[in-house]
């Protein structure tokens, strides 16, 4: 909801759902999937059902929606049926911060789970990055916001520098030192973790809170996210960068 | 801009502009102004120029507008030449965050100039409690967010608890313990520190940042905010809430 207010065309935005959408599209991709197109609607994902080689997920209050076998939990992806084919999905929060995002320069989606493949392509591109936490029903969430602020740790231990703006990167970056020693038990009062304890989904927070557990880095080609890191890596992101000058 | 999302009407509201407005309107309250009318434009105020007895005073981007001879530094309210009179004030955030709350059953003003005599009102009230930080044209800032994390410590001790979507709370209480020993220094890149140290008044944010100058509870009545504390104090704040009941 903020997003307008700090966007610059010049940018590489890193949409971050941590719980647990783009949690979500990085396993897919370290477990065979070609692409991703993310949808805001329910909706918007009929068109796509019973295509050949598609996979339609749809998320909604942390649930996967009736009539759908796919959601948002990392591990429904860690299966050989999804190799090469397309993921359609619409969750919560993460696919309309992705589609908010639409107008910047280059559109990268981050997690814990890709964070070093993900922060070594930013160090690389050398551009202003901005972090868009999808939140919660546009609201601020705990687990986004410290995602950025590792993000900010790491950038400014490579020599980049604080925006004009910046307290919502200080604040994050302020957060994320207080609870990197234990992302997990750091979040044991967030809403979001107690949303998903709920719903008895414990163990997808913890997966979705460790580290490097894939080398992809989806970026936003067109409508659909596919993995830079197999697709031309940096020299891709860099010609889009050309592409898309302002 | 996020206020909408998380007012409800059964709440105290607090609103916040540490740099500088509500700083400085308590400040007033401690140097016998008598009331204080809130406005959120600029012209909003030319009906009560040249009125006997009050005093108008207009702030936009730091720094006082012309025309006036009084903006948002607290040591302007620091004579005698207010006592008694009417303030009739606009700044870049905190009126209109006052504006914005207008919904809300209690509207309090606080800063960290009358931490103590608002917490214990809020205290005594026992009720939701909600701080609107005006942050800067509608964009995150730190200093408020201190401000809501340091009455959050308090309430807690108090023997509150977190309300269901506590995620903001829960970040603003963690900022402020890393920062709790020295706001001043914590506040060191933040945006408002750098702006108004751009513009010679770093005394005024090392004022603003200190606690408990004053005993006055600003509180909206109408359109005018006055001093609950000599206004019939914790009586008048009861009887509000019945009166205003939802």
């Amino acid at each position: 909801m903020l997003y307008p207010l700090y966007a610059a065309k010049e940018t590489v935005t890193v949409v971050v759902d941590v719980l647990r959408a783009t949690s979500a599209i990085c396993t897919a991709f370290e477990h065979g999937i070609a692409r991703v197109i993310p949808v805001p609607d329910v909706e918007d994902t009929y068109f796509y059902k019973d295509h050949d080689d598609v996979i339609v997920a749809a998320e909604r209050g942390g649930e996967v929606v009736e009539g759908f076998s796919y959601g948002n939990s990392p591990f429904s992806y860690m299966n050989d049926e999804i190799k090469g084919k397309t993921l359609v999905i619409t969750t919560t929060n993460g696919t309309q911060a992705i589609e908010a995002a639409k107008d910047s320069q280059i559109i990268l989606v981050g997690s814990f789970l890709n964070f070093d493949a993900l922060t070594e392509n930013l160090r690389n591109i050398d551009r202003d990055v901005m972090v868009l936490c999808a939140g919660w029903k546009n609201r601020f969430n705990l687990e986004d916001t410290l995602f950025a602020g590792a993000v900010t740790e790491n950038l400014l231990e490579a020599g980049f520098s604080y925006a004009t703006d910046s307290d919502a990167a200080l604040a994050s970056l302020s957060l994320y030192k207080s609870a990197k020693y234990d992302l997990f038990d750091f979040l044991e009062n967030s809403s979001h973790r107690n949303r998903l304890e709920r719903l008895n989904l414990e163990e997808d927070v913890k997966y979705c809170l460790s580290f490097n557990k894939t080398r992809c880095v989806p970026y936003l080609k067109g409508d659909s996210l596919i993995d830079a890191s197999k697709n031309g890596g940096l020299e891709l992101l860099k010609s889009a960068l050309q592409e898309n000058k302002v």
